[in-house]
């Protein structure tokens, strides 16, 4: 990400919330002006769901509350995180307008009464949210108290994919652009087979419910047109607000485990700040692990600059099937995990907990229970420590790990039909992430044709579909030295979801000294015994080495006999593969195995409960911070020599860090 | 319910079915009318379904084979119980007037072909139907033969949520009706959330598909609607009848598991005499305890009058996804059961099994196997019975324990977004009450609001949705000296679905003398151990006792140290809170431990294998009598004095009860 | 079948597959055809999927490749199948005419984006289709390539039941013509049940969605009409095929596990040769079993005449949620199995794999790996393999049992409401089949109502839907001398799907010498004990015997006490009834002791793995060959004198078939 030109530039490690004061009277907003005060809160997000508050009828604009309540935050000294208020549209204008409405893939139309219920590519939509960001924009964009514009809310949460006439025109347009000719659209979806070629532009809709398989090039570049129309709806909205004021302005991402629909690398640089939403997720197995994935990714997107925790909770979402409160000391570990991930906010969804509503069952930082309670206290103590730490804000974290990651493999790996439909390409993410932090080592997520000079080992999971370039960029980083781990279906299938040909993992295979010959998925259920004794499980593979060192074999399953480790010397460097998911265990073994190799180790060594404690240092201009968060309920140790921000204490040689807790070390003779 | 103008007034118990002659030639009909004589049939349900047959073309009435069937039976003593006709609309109406199809919440229409495919706020529909009432009510209205009206057949059932237009018109008429004002739908709607603020009646929608969640307060007033809509129905047709007939009117619910759409708290008082379907539902773990909860919830909904078991089976139903026949004696347990708890009439769908159309696999009276048959011989036996038991009519049972149900907290609390989806409130309900049932304790089960002060005992299971009104005659009434078990999820939100704040349970909160901050569900397959020794699941929560004793803390989980089971002296009496789900016979040991302490008892003591044995005794004006229902294999023995009904034999002191059989003893010496 | 005017000529077995040269340049295709030389292809099937190519827009046609491909083929002294391309509209037709598109069950549509996107009975696209067809058939009608005419593909995989307007009128001409009149209609349908009678023809619609269950016998007629629209398609391309062709004419049908909409039984006679596509189904617990019985069936489709194995797959398909490329030897396996079993020819989905579009994970003769692969080896062994055993060609097979299949029963069988969901028809036609496929014996797979005088045995699992003529057929057969096995669910209902009343199994009832009162399934996951120590599952009858010997009793379960397995002497044979489902081995258990009663033994005996050994003889003109599969990994060994096939050697006395392997034994002194 170049430099932004309009800096988000908060004093300190921000501390904050969604603000939804349209649900109260202005006696209860005093109550909270006063509460945010004692919690330390100095960054509100308001008006985000503010269009039917700010414009009732078509055309009329009411500022009055929006005025009141800004006036009330800058008068206690708290910043203001502005929306546009776009997120979701008011009833009168989908009744006249019904063609804004999002339509499924069967046609069908969803309808009001919720949230975001409008087609990204509908112009009737666009031009009635510009006119209400001009309004915004033209009238707070040089208030003092404002401090960030926060566009919309949460693009694509819902209403990412649509299947209607609109969505149609739109995605033609896209097409032409992207391709020019006919024949060539025709190359790249492959629409040669089934008799799908296409004679004319307008014969080409969204790939709406068919009778059979959906043409998979069509899907992919589906997912690609609708990432970039939120975006070009992003910038339409940004363009507006830059017309008039000079504050930085950015949306809410959501790098989180269940959403998809948006690749972040191509949206990342037209943010001025990254700025991200963030959930724990229960229905995963290491939800905390994930939260460090997303963290580190979040980080990624700005190439490394800190970056806004815009939301996440003090206790239970509503919205998964099990909504689980939050154990003591998690709320701290959480935030605190962000901030040593590279966050300089930590922001709660929302400040006061609805009484009414959808999200009425969503914790707040002021529970239903009031400030008697032990969310209350956890947000209170929180805001102190937040308020200490604020000299992290603007150093960087250092790692010396890659994880290449793609959203248009996800998009392709996820396709109809596939080897597997129990394959699912960010949980392989996630068990090479999960295999290197349980190493303690630290991260950077990056996109595929990155730079990878930096680090010392890049990992690569699943990467489906490759570019020639993007693949060049890795071997060749290889060849120059580095050590890498290239896991199954990478290197499938090009940009256009054409695969290449020769035998799997095509642009990789030379590197990796390997020639797979046939995929050999496995069930959910099953489980499958290596030669070096690791359990493995959901894929294997019928292959033979070129040049490759055959490190494990499987044992039994449908592939063996043939191998399923393999490392391979290339140029300098040595490039590894692994072809089936091992067990946790195993996984962190092998990994083990690979980072000694490359010499890359933790931030610093833990003497205590493997696994569970994390370290992460990050280092600014004039001092180096060591992060160390307990997840366990056992005490760790390490050796530190500075200043413990948390406690406020000395730190000198041994530092205990209680389980549960979490200490941050400003280093002495930091390099 | 006040006492209804036109009582039904049946010699004895009615015995009957519902019977379909128009699958039938005349032949037939006479071998039927032989054959109910034999079996003791002395109510049939006619003309359900028989608008095609009657109205053949639009405005063409032919009421000659209807004429017949009435005669026939009329004839043979047999008395009618009318159906208006008006369940299913024939063909001809659908395709002149599509419209009064029902819409799917995603705009999609629902065809005929079924049953019951019309919008209950259907204005052509209702004109139709109306039309073919005044027709058959005019004709029949004064038949000496004609001894209850049955209108149209189980509302509700397929239809009670429609999504259409008129729906939608229909809906915004009855929100006016009820808000006035659009300020005051806004306010009990929290629609100043996400920007769902209506400026217009007509922005107001149905609560179609979204892409997000729904307002859950629009859904709420959808489901009041939708079952005030159709009471609407039920009273347009009833005030036809009326305008004709002096019979006493009735329609059949369906307090049974799996349909929740109709509030019949407000229904019943429409009805001259409730009569309720009920069919065993083998996808719940004890059937038979829901059908007593049932039948104990038929008798609340007519304040303790006698009702009639409109329909129950002989065997297996053809719906549920398993439909198993009945044990040897089970029509006659379950028919029995009915009658124990309230029933003054045992019919039966249908009379001759179907061979053709949807219902062909559901068992019948007479069965496709035909006379010789066990299932024919074991309704010839209960229609013996019946009859000799007939002095029975009239009596009231007696209970000593309420149970307080809610429709509204039904629908409340399976909304959406919410703590656990794998909450369901009837489950609670289940639960609470098998636990009681467990213990031979006779239930009332009465409505929120409802004078308590015939109990020793109310439980309050998971009442989610309460008014403060209702919440205070319970909590006065435990102060004035009564015991109560309120359990987890009571008193979260108020008639607006509005979060009463400052600690859950609300306005029972001070009774109950404890502060809940979190609510902290467990996924449904993981225990909870209790401090007690109890084990428990679904539900724990966060809390601190005010004023109550602990009686049981959590162990492990998420509120691990928190109350599980409190106690609290409120004014005179004892206030009791459950804070999750115990296994059964942890559930049986506290409703034990409580009972014992409100001092309530069953109806008698009974010798024999626990919790299998249903002991209700009714109270006549003249006797009362002991029902004994022995769903064991083994003998059970009791004391009594009097007159055996069903074996006709004295019973002085000893009484044993075989094991399956069913005694029921008049009982001398009575109060 | 009647000698097809046209019959099916190759010399030898045929082998080959689809070939889809749309997607490749002409130099590949010259490699292509330089390998299919290498690997023995003789017959390949072009032009599937060719519309958009030929007729690019509206009435322009383009044969210029279609020209040069065929050109080349035949240079190459390939023959070719050819597709009359009508499989998959082109874009354009879709675009000018969106009525041709399916419409589903609830009223939205189907889009074009996959594969067969067209409504069977719509005239617009049967007009354009013709045209085309008009067109190819023209052009190549006496080209000496051409071998075989490929009527369209897979006729109804996707697209059989449509529910769209066009599809509404054709049903009601369709009803027209079968019933004459309405009386009949509703007669037929019971509409006197809920009120569904029709008094105008055009209130009749397809079985759309409906918010209750449907009406069973129009959901039964709209399968049958469904079945023979696309015969009717099928025979107006036919037609126009031989206007102007002398070529045999076929297309491929989907014998399989997961196809059920299309009664090849009513389409065989239309086939100038069988032609099936079979793919493993991984979902089933023994997938090989079911690839034999649809090979049987397939070859009962001919009446035992030689058929041809149009598709089959060298390894993994795409479609199944998990998707398991073949072992070592199982190409070989599966495809002799085919060839065992009657077909004349062996061919492959597809040539060259695609490297885009849906299928692109599909397995192919030629992987994306290339030739130097254990698939592309196999597949020239295989190729050499079948050359050597074309004197094969033209034999039939033998066998001694016959198993009557309907699919009219599996229609009536899975229909709405049913005794239990859990019941599946073809299920129940597995379990017999496998019992007998266990034991070695060849089973004839044979249509209700065919002659059974050729066998010892026959079996009739689970054939619900039955015609008193059908029935006669089998109990008249009985009477003179034969052994059967009727399955419990057989005879329940006749052809109009009306019970068969007085005890079910009716119509077999008096031959069965049973009577069967009550159907009591259990949960498909709970066990049954038999008195004679057979375990069974998913059913279980409340039944008693009037003539028949009881052979095994329920001990426990609904029916405990009831018959489970019984034996009837009717006339001069005997009538065996099964009333639950035994386990596999238990089944095979009471199979031996019946096909020992019976007479009937396997086409040889083997010694070695009991049950994993195929063994199957066919019969020609001069010799008789005996096929051995071996699908276990040890040896197994039978005596026989002859030639071996495979591998040149001759066969005296002892031949051993190694595990894995194929054995073709030309049988000296066959009888």
């Amino acid at each position: 990400m170049k430099v932004p030109a309009r800096p988000f530039a908060h004093e300190g490690i921000a501390f904050g919330c969604d603000y939804n004061p349209e649900q109260w009277t202005p006696e209860v907003w005093d109550e909270d002006i006063t509460l945010m005060r004692e919690a330390g809160v100095d960054l509100v997000a308001i008006n985000i769901f503010g269009w039917s508050h700010v414009e009732p009828r078509e055309g009329e604009f009411d500022f009055a509350r929006l005025d009141d309540i800004i006036s009330r935050l800058h008068a206690a000294g708290i910043r203001v995180n502005l929306g546009t208020g776009t997120a979701s549209p008011p009833a009168w204008l989908a009744r006249s307008h019904p063609e804004i409405l999002p339509m499924a893939e069967d046609g069908t139309r969803r309808y009001p009464g919720g949230r975001q219920a409008w087609c990204p590519s509908s112009p009737v939509f666009r031009a009635a949210a510009l006119r209400l960001v001009d309004a915004v924009a033209g009238r707070y964009g040089s208030h003092p108290a404002v401090e960030l514009w926060h566009v919309s809310n949460e693009l694509g949460c819902h209403n990412a994919l649509c299947y209607c006439d609109d969505s149609a025109a739109a995605f033609r347009g896209w097409l032409r652009r992207k391709y020019t000719t006919l024949d060539a659209l025709n190359d790249a979806w492959g629409t040669a087979f089934w008799s799908q070629t296409y004679g004319d532009w307008d014969e080409i809709l969204p790939p709406r419910a068919t009778i059979s398989t959906r043409n998979p090039g069509q899907l992919l570049d589906f997912h690609r047109f609708s990432s970039d129309e939120l975006l070009s709806y992003y910038r339409a909205e940004a363009d507006a607000i830059r017309a008039v004021s000079d504050v930085p302005i950015t949306t809410n991402f959501m790098v989180t485990a269940h959403i998809e629909n948006l690749d972040y690398w191509s949206w990342a640089a037209d943010m001025d700040v990254i700025a991200n939403d963030h959930y724990l997720d229960h229905r995963l197995a290491t939800p905390t692990v994930e939260l460090a994935f997303a963290a580190d990714l979040s980080r990624g997107l700005g190439r490394g600059a800190p970056w806004i925790l815009m939301e996440h909770s003090t206790g239970a979402v509503n919205w998964q099937p099990l909504n689980k409160p939050k154990a003591h000391g998690e709320i701290l570990r959480n935030s605190l995990t962000h901030v040593a991930r590279g966050a300089d906010g930590v922001c709660f969804f929302q400040w006061r907990a609805s009484v009414q509503g959808s999200e009425k069952f969503h914790s707040a930082m002021l529970p239903h229970a009031g400030t008697d309670s032990a969310v209350w206290r956890e947000v209170v103590e929180l805001g102190g420590i937040v308020d200490r730490i604020g000299e992290v804000a603007g150093s960087r974290v250092e790692a010396d790990v890659a994880l290449v990651f793609s959203w248009e493999s996800w998009w392709a790996t996820q396709t109809e039909s596939r080897p597997s439909q129990a394959l699912g390409y960010l949980d392989q993410v996630h068990a090479a992430y999960g295999a290197l932090h349980a190493l303690g080592l630290t991260v950077d997520v990056v996109p595929p044709g990155a730079d990878l000079s930096a680090y010392g080992l890049v990992v690569v999971p699943g990467l489906h579909l490759v570019r020639a370039g993007e693949a060049a960029v890795i071997t060749d980083w290889i060849a120059a030295g580095g050590t890498a781990l290239v896991t199954f279906y990478s290197g499938t299938v090009d940009e256009k979801d054409r695969v290449w040909t020769g035998g799997y993992t095509g642009p990789f295979r030379d590197a990796l000294g390997i020639r797979i010959e046939e995929f050999a998925p496995v069930a959910p259920d099953a489980s499958l015994a290596l030669s070096d004794g690791a359990t493995a499980r959901l894929w294997s593979e019928r292959s033979r080495t070129t040049t490759a060192e055959i490190e494990a074999s499987f044992v039994d399953g449908p592939a063996a006999g043939h191998p399923a480790v393999t490392r391979n010397t290339w140029g300098g460097g040595e490039a590894w593969y692994l072809a089936t998911l091992p067990d946790p265990a195993d996984y962190r073994s092998l990994l083990a195995r690979i980072a000694e190799r490359a010499g890359v180790r933790p931030a610093a060594e833990v003497r205590g409960p493997e696994g569970a404690v994390e370290i992460v240092r990050r280092r600014g201009a004039d001092a180096s911070y060591l992060f160390i968060v307990n997840h366990s309920e056992s005490d760790a140790e390490l050796t530190a020599t500075g200043f413990e921000l948390v406690t406020g204490m000395p730190a000198a040689g041994c530092v205990s860090v209680p389980g549960g807790a979490v200490r941050i070390i400003r280093e002495e003779a930091a390099a």
